[in-house]
């Protein structure tokens, strides 16, 4: 630890130098809020923390770090579920709180230009008066930054088919860690050279700090109606969401529920759902009337032939809002039940959803936890929570080798070990069964092509072979202890 | 060029030692057929050509090649406009053309698995008696395989709708130059780690050799309907295709051909198109009847806004084809009435169009070339076709030029110097405009994250800073002068 003593005197006076000093945090009392972001089940208070407001003090933060051989953690909301901007012993926190500007909405190009801090709904509302408005919608999203979507690749309810964050950022602006400053993508459809836009889309913040963000406007769809289907087993709606799709229908958005959380939610904001159900599925159409009455007929029919036991149809916008009240309040409802809960983030093939489904019951029972399914769907994207009594002895480590083996579960099955929660800390060792030697190698590679002296976000999103192996060896709980690059600095 | 002779006969007993005689080709009339790809301009006689049949072979031919520091260009159909497979004089060219087996059509998940050498089209035709189809359609579908398909993230009409083929493509398996086999992307809808399946699309070939993909299937729409509309001026075309998208459409296909193509494929195809009109909007709507009915009468509302001067709506199967027939013969009708012609390939902002048409008409004068506009128009990609006559002294410099000067006009307006052929040798120089230092620079380490030696596809898709300087100073015509990476073995 020798030279953090030695250099951070230094490095305080040079940042001092061009940051105002309301604009560098010092103190263990001012560094206490950004000590974790939403997987607060670890806190580290990080050595500073910055709060720039330009774009050229972001780089002069930047180039000062890599000389000094600090590293650097992005933050923007600290919203994030895995742990992306948890911050670093010995780095900089660098906070983006202050580029918080819409800087262009134009209608005509249907395109928003803003900055990294700007709220994802906060998007939305700036478009609404043109008739516009951006797609991907986080269930964060009234608090969740754009730059930190575009970090995570964030998901959301309407991403079935309007798709992912990457789907819908057109161009991104990112400081390197040597400050160079990179424009990645084009306003244009396609654009030639290397698809560095989708490279930074996801990366969690390991290869530079997003500055600028231009992204996809869409129009507000002329109507929306929703259809909510009870179903007396699991794997029936499993199999009834699978049918939706296969019968090719594209809803705005397709979820479900299982009878734990529809009790959960029902005893919390009371939308009304059928609390008896094994399983409710929500099917939303948005566009033209005429189409939206088309695709919910045909909606109607599979969900039929699929054996649901109740189908409702929303009759207008407020009953619509209503049957989307209890999915969208399903976590905290949740939280009233359970002690404690543990997120899980997976996806899966959707034509294995009622055999995943089956397969996570039997695990809950084999673990003695209850698990509760709430989930995007359509796109295969999971979420089991996992209820749990941090007070019990024993109960967390039980949850997280049960998160382990469902994630496990998720990779055998052709799926993958997130959706759009993102890996952060919590999932380095779930990458060590997604990733062989090869591709974990050229993820190293692609790292070190923007950050070669790895200060960026070290320790996050990518495991080393190190890790890997130790994991093969001693089973770590969910990636919850210290990982070695934490210590590094 | 002394390593080449003593290299050669030693390369090419290893060679022996795993391919069959039949398998490598080294004599100049069996080269011959591999001089070029459909950037006719340019041929250059490989080294050698081998086509291997199996993944261990394909990997061997690259270990090899690495080993004795030999260039590797891979090729599929040959079909790439931009010059993407022209060998290299001292390097193998390695024909994928034997990889042309699907592996698999799995209905339920909606996947099919196919060897790179996969006709697109075959694609489609296999996938048909399950009621799917693979949706990007490049005009060469017929012809052009999967694996090229990627290497280019080729476009084609209804791309607007089901985007290019980065968007289509699940999973992707690619050779390094060293040898290792990584699997790129996942069958579930997103994935962690970096977005390695996107840099490989659209990465020319420059990163490794593709000799698996998994992709998307679509379930073939239930009808589609298209709407002719004739209008007065270019530049009310322009802002009739701005305004069906600004009125929320997202049609299926929504092309524009002007008076110079619409003359040229009435004489070679009678599709019966209105000669007289100064341009024609082609609008297409794909889903279920009710939808394409409430699509088609909002479209026509938004033409007759704009001030079609005819509209005309495909009455079955067979108008709807013939509808289509002149825009797919569009490019062989204009070769019949020019002697030769150049065809650009750039993408603008959609809101641009009718501005730009203008503009490319101004230049077409002031060069005294004949400029022909048939392009999709939903995706701002246009493809000016250049007519000229190379037995003119002069004339294909003429044309080079400006085409130049049009591609230099797409990136002034913020769009692209390629929409769906590539850049391969064709468009260096412009890439000198659409980039700046510091993003080639990324790109060179991006590159050298996979292929250190630089010996995949080299001198393609990423100008050196060298070309760049160069070009600079002295106009070089259209990327047309031998690229000093060619010379380098």
């Amino acid at each position: 630890m020798e030279r953090r003593g030695a250099g951070r005197t230094e490095f305080l006076r040079e940042l001092r130098s061009f940051l105002p000093e309301a604009a560098i945090l010092s103190e263990p009392e001012d560094l206490k809020p950004f000590e974790c972001d939403a997987l607060s089940a670890y806190t580290v208070l990080p050595w500073l923390a910055v709060l720039p407001d330009t774009i050229e003090q972001v780089r002069m933060v930047l180039r000062l770090s890599h000389e000094h051989e600090v590293p650097v953690v992005a933050r923007g909301a600290g919203t994030g579920l895995s742990g992306g901007a948890s911050p670093v012993a010995n780095g900089v926190l660098l906070s983006l709180a202050k580029f918080n500007r819409i800087l262009e909405i134009d209608p005509a190009n249907r395109i928003a230009r803003v900055q990294p801090g700007v709220r994802n709904l906060a998007i939305s509302e700036a478009a609404a008066p043109f008739g516009l408005y951006y797609a991907p919608d986080p269930s964060s999203q009234v608090a969740c930054t754009i730059g930190g979507n575009v970090a995570e690749n964030s998901g959301g309810v309407h991403c079935l088919k309007y798709g992912l964050t990457v789907h819908n950022v057109l161009q991104v602006t990112l400081l390197t860690i040597e400050g160079e400053l990179l424009t990645l993508g084009s306003l244009g459809l396609d654009g030639p050279g290397y698809d560095l836009l989708a490279v930074a889309n996801g990366s969690e913040g390991l290869l530079g700090v997003i500055v600028e963000v231009a992204v996809k406007l869409l129009p507000l769809p002329e109507t929306a109606r929703t259809l909510l289907a009870a179903f007396d087993s699991v794997e029936a709606a499993g199999e009834a969401v699978a049918g939706l799709i296969g019968a090719g229908l594209l809803p705005a958005g397709l979820e479900m529920m299982d009878n734990l959380t529809l009790r959960a939610t029902e005893a919390f904001v009371h939308a009304g759902y059928p609390v008896e159900a094994a399983a409710v599925v929500l099917c939303e159409s948005d566009g033209m009337a005429e189409q939206v009455e088309a695709e919910i007929a045909k909606a109607r029919a599979v969900l039929a032939t699929h054996g649901a036991a109740e189908v409702r149809e929303s009759r207008d916008e407020a009953e619509r809002r209503k049957f989307w009240a209890g999915r969208k309040a399903a976590f905290p409802a949740v939280g009233r039940i359970a002690a404690d809960y543990y997120c899980i983030d997976g996806t899966i093939p959707r034509r294995r959803l009622a055999e995943v489904l089956g397969r996570i019951g039997e695990l809950s029972d084999r673990y003695g936890l209850a698990v509760g399914n709430v989930f995007h769907a359509g796109d295969g994207n999971l979420h089991p929570l996992i209820l749990y009594d941090a007070s019990h002895p024993g109960e967390l480590e039980r949850a997280e080798a049960l998160g382990e083996e469902i994630l496990t579960l998720c990779v055998e099955v052709g799926g993958t070990v997130t959706g759009e929660h993102g890996v952060g800390i919590e999932k380095l060792n779930p990458m060590c069964i997604q990733f062989g030697v090869p591709e974990l190698r050229q993820f190293y590679a692609l790292k070190a092509a923007f950050d070669a002296k790895g200060l960026l976000n070290p320790g996050k999103a990518v495991p080393t072979l190190a890790r890997c192996a130790e994991f093969g060896q001693v089973h770590v709980h969910g990636g919850r202890l210290r990982h070695p690059e934490l210590e590094r600095f």
